[in-house]
């Protein structure tokens, strides 16, 4: 395999070259205490002190209001696929909720919700290949249902909401996983949202969750202690031993996000970048872009070509020049490559010129 | 704070210099790939290398037969309370099983499983404050069970099983947490055990579970799907995406782990260390041990000492002295110092002239 030049990974993804550095220069010896972050106990000075300066940053740049709540959880969004129900199904004496399905993701998640309640679907584009985010208002909302769950950007489908609506009856969850910190979003019109890390916030391994505090106290009896919100809340992300090493990654993901001008940084270089690449999308009839335009991600870019063999082709070509990752999704149809915060506009330039380089040689 | 010298931390713990080293060095460029290993897609061969490289370290070192699966959980062993019946009251129409009381984590894993299931204690040392593992043998085990729960060796308390009891008429599920690979064991006796990371295997945030395959299939209908081990197993320990990082460490810490000769020359490494620490212990008045002789642990040492404020001076002065992490353990009685794989003999040594010269100053 060459080399990799820029990595278009969905997920293990991309982290920002001078977080990597730092964790690399004090992996041996954090704050000169002769001992590595992954071996610091979690109840100290040193990791409350990253534990607490994750949470401010996260209040300052999400503009996190002071009734919401901040918690890691284990794992990353699947297990929240369960444990959203299994925390929130209360909500509803006869635990009902609704959901969106805007795809792969979404789909994992009504399967899960279904085994802990009674899950209604009011909004689907499955039939037109999930090319899109389905209209969504607030009268749309039946209030007869404890939450209303949407995906608000479709890893495998390279689509996103292009916005929220307001006024919502129930309260919404947003599973943001890969779009978190990629633009500015309003807190107040989700009770709940959650990211696993492994996008734009570190490695693997570790969910964030943000949670107005009225949504808490209204688990299922029959929850896992470790998942339960109102257990990560009461004792602030410890029941049992956390994942230290993925805290403190995200510590300092959030300081370089904070440093290059937060998610309103972010929204102007990954749109910067998303011009590029659907520059090249839409001025061709080679490339046949999945999303439908109202609906297109800025951190995932799906798209076809005109066979299997070219698909095929692109993928070892695009290999060969060190573009790392790009793929066919676990659908299985045309191509993925995923441009996260930590992507520089460089990459997104390289991807685009191999883009329009690959339709002279092909097309 | 001084700097550490040895790390005597209960978890996240000390773990072994070269491998901390390894990481460091090959942190930005994972085999010449151009990425780091925590931005490592898990779907690639360089991950699935990491992935069966360790099974086959486990499956070798300890012994585990071919009836048995390998598979890794997010989360630690706190997981695994609710995991644990979540995944087996199944092996009883009425949902029983039995669970030996033997410290802090015992009774943990006790409340939880009240939540899902039956629970019987046939055995605690409470009633002397834990100082002791309880007999144990087959005939104590009422069949008409799905599963006995033991905690092998108890970090809080400093005890452990000397050994496990044969010929169990239902299968035996052992937390060997806070012992794993730290002496050789006989799986057969057991259904299943499963070892949270942050002691002898890497960092925290994974669980490793060994579960003879008979015991799949028997999960409740209300189970998360990532906690499954039947899709763990089905997935290969990736229904989503798994601790790329936490795995990789894992890995590392078992290539060291058998080149130090496995879990037998760990016991030989361990037994030096104990004997050095209870030799203090032992040859004094001042040193109270807390665990009974025949209950010892080889990885967590339990003391008191003549008041208060000589628990607060040890730690005080422990600390000045560079030996990290000596404390009194949640359960807030006395004190704790942990001696994992990673400690070398000379660590115990220094611990212990430092006991000897705290008893001749304050004793």
């Amino acid at each position: 395999m060459a080399k990799c030049i820029f990595n278009f990974g969905a997920g293990p993804a991309m982290l920002p070259k001078p977080v990597m550095e730092q964790i690399q220069s004090e992996f041996l010896d954090y704050k000169g205490m002769g001992i590595s972050v992954v071996e610091l106990n979690h109840r100290t000075d040193a990791f409350e002190e990253i534990l607490q300066g994750a949470k401010g940053l996260l209040r300052e740049m999400v503009g996190i209001p002071e009734e919401y709540r901040i918690v890691w959880s284990h794992g990353g969004g699947g297990m929240q696929f369960s444990s959203v129900p299994l925390n929130l199904m209360g909500l509803h004496p006869e635990q009902k909720a609704l959901y969106c399905n805007t795809g792969f993701f979404s789909t994992r998640s009504i399967d899960e919700a279904g085994k802990f309640g009674t899950v209604k679907v009011i909004t689907s584009s499955e039939d037109t290949g999930f090319d899109r985010i389905p209209e969504l208002t607030s009268e749309m909302v039946d209030p007869d249902a404890g939450y209303l769950h949407i995906t608000t950007n479709n890893t495998m489908m390279g689509t996103r909401y292009a916005d929220f609506p307001a006024g919502m009856p129930i309260p919404m969850v947003g599973d943001v996983t890969s779009e978190f910190l990629s633009r500015p979003i309003d807190l107040t019109r989700f009770g709940m949202i959650y990211a696993g890390a492994q996008k734009n916030l570190g490695p693997s391994g570790i969910t964030v969750i943000i949670i107005r505090e009225d949504l808490l106290n209204h688990y299922l009896p029959q929850i896992a202690r470790q998942i339960n919100y109102t257990v990560l809340d009461e004792k602030d992300s410890m029941p049992s031993t956390p994942n230290v090493f993925g805290i403190y990654c995200n510590y300092l993901v959030l300081q370089w996000t904070k440093a290059l001008g937060g998610p309103e940084g972010m929204r102007k270089l990954n749109e910067a970048k998303s011009a590029l690449i659907y520059g090249v999308i839409d001025g061709s009839e080679f490339f046949r872009g999945h999303a439908q335009k109202g609906s297109r991600s800025i951190q995932n870019y799906t798209f076809d070509l005109p066979s299997e063999d070219l698909v095929e082709k692109f993928i070892v070509e695009s290999g060969a020049e060190g573009l790392y990752a790009i793929k066919r999704p676990m659908t299985g149809k045309g191509l993925r490559a995923s441009l996260y915060n930590a992507m520089p506009l460089e990459g997104a330039e390289t991807l685009a010129s191999f883009m329009e380089e690959f339709e002279r040689r092909h097309g």
